[in-house]
């Protein structure tokens, strides 16, 4: 907002430009205008009148990172009613705070519901984002330009970083861990439209193929309720059903309801196992077996690999840049 | 930032100091330094160079609102991990997105776990605040200044608002269920050190002795695991007990599962009551029957204050800016 005196370009200066007008270096320029020692005070008061002058204002980031003001992280989450992203989100607030970083979260699910309009949000306040973007990272990268994009459960390698999971192992490891139980007439809910399958759908039906499984596959939206019902609607028209994968531990808790309401036991009659490994699954009754990840090692690897694009340590988009976390079955009663 | 040229106070100018040199109104130099039509060429330079010249930088928060710019909320919640708070902050989210308002989060648990180290974190981003603050409230709302501070559960009152919950109806409300459905020995669950009741527990044990009934009272930290253990020490020490008031519904949980640990049916030989409502009750087995808050009328009355505060037509620390909510008995399967 500074207004050039008549006459000058109304173009923003820069401090290349305060550095050619004073004739010293940008560095000289920064510890000028940060009232920082080792320069000469008559340098100084030069170059901040210069400054003042071309109407150069530091930004409020390269501000920041002078005075050594706390890294800001944005957080852009899809929906805190469904207990996977408030563990996420809260394991990420934790490895940040350990670093001393601030966490700005921001959730979109209510509203349009678009990731990228949380990145426009979140974009004033921070100096990179950790985030479930769905299809929206290489937008997300392209508005926060060079500050880091660290993007969740994407196998596209857009943004400047990225953390993917494994679901074909995950698939073989569930599939196994039921067919190794004789369990052999099994079914896989996953979440969304009956026309497409989402990535881990895919990855269970391609390991169901390559084991030789046959698997009924069934959809309903993510939520616990509309999981039970597909469940009970599933129960109705395939009831020799004794195995079920669930698409995550949230619709699993919909289909552990289901499988009560139909006086089924678990796992007796049908076993059942959830995917991501909420805190909740051990509350549940019977208790959930899941493929789970590990929530604390997702939001350190969100964050150290943030940390590492951040200083420099880990170049955008590189190889480095790019992790695969596999899931870990774990066995409780369910399953 | 603004380098004061020599000879003149480094005190940072105000548009009362801009409007006085240039012998202008206050509006006139708003309009100028926004480039808002309705002034004078000539006006608008003459100005804009004064308050070059004073140093003169509107506020982020000024320009944000004469530019209309989005109305941004900080939401300050202590713990992630327990349901009850990504499901208030979900609401809060709705509601403010409604009236398009952006939300910033943060979660205090980790670090400090202190709500005012949130308040200083949120607070150059924002132009107000919801919270839980516990005790900080007062410091919070000083730290804001004339930024309204809305603070839940607090019954305090030294912020500009405040929602407070009706405990003493709540508990009154709970224990007459369980007495109805005669439950003679009852315990009440609190979250805390054994030495200190909780504003709940405080109301419940006062509820008892009006309604002349005994009340075991036990304590643990305020989480399924420590309220698990917590109950599986009552039934051993006091194997009676047939019905449970507890102070959340995330340590119902847990008490549900010591419950079926030790063999015993829910509700048959002990009923089991939670308090708050959250979604994941539904999901228990058996259902919980809790006193349960609608977290969307708590998230759309923390907004609907917090707009009333904003634009001016509730008075910070008036009657109107100070809301109580109930609880209503959700009867279910557990008791």
């Amino acid at each position: 907002m500074s207004s050039p005196s008549a006459g000058r370009p109304a173009k923003r200066a820069t401090i290349l430009d305060v550095a050619a007008a004073a004739g010293v270096s940008r560095q000289t320029v920064t510890r000028a205008m940060n009232d920082m020692p080792g320069i000469k005070q008559e340098t100084r008061q030069r170059v901040q009148e210069l400054a003042h002058e071309l109407g150069y204002t530091p930004s409020r980031y390269a501000k920041g990172l002078v005075q050594g003001a706390r890294t800001s992280v944005g957080l852009a989450i899809p929906d805190l009613t469904n207990p996977y992203f408030p563990a996420f989100a809260s394991s990420v607030v934790e490895m940040a705070t350990l670093r001393g970083w601030n966490v700005v979260m921001d959730d979109f699910g209510h509203g349009s519901g678009i990731s990228l309009d949380a990145v426009e949000r979140l974009s004033p306040h921070v100096d990179a984002v950790i985030g479930y973007l769905g299809p929206h990272a290489a937008e997300a990268q392209a508005l926060l330009g060079h500050r880091p994009v660290v993007v969740l459960d994407d196998p596209e390698g857009v943004s400047a970083g990225g953390i993917s999971f494994d679901y074909a192992y995950a698939a073989r490891l569930g599939l196994e861990h039921l067919v190794g139980a004789d369990r052999t007439r099994l079914a896989y809910l996953d979440s969304g439209p009956a026309a497409l399958l989402s990535a881990r759908g895919a990855a269970v039906t391609r390991a169901a193929a390559d084991l030789g499984i046959e698997l009924t596959v069934a959809h309903a939206r993510e939520s616990a309720e509309a999981a039970r019902a597909a469940v009970e609607a599933l129960l109705s028209e395939q009831p020799a059903v004794n195995g079920l994968l669930v698409f995550n531990d949230l619709m699993a808790a919909g289909a552990l309801k289901a499988l009560a309401v139909h006086g089924r036991s678990v796992p007796g009659d049908c076993a059942v196992m959830g995917m991501d490994g909420i805190p909740l699954g051990v509350l549940m009754s019977p208790e959930l077996t899941t493929l789970s990840l590990d929530l604390r090692d997702v939001g350190r690897a969100a964050v150290e690999l943030l940390a590492g694009l951040l200083t420099g340590t880990i170049l955008p988009g590189s190889a480095a840049a790019r992790r695969m976390l596999r899931h870990e079955l774990v066995v409780r009663e369910s399953a």
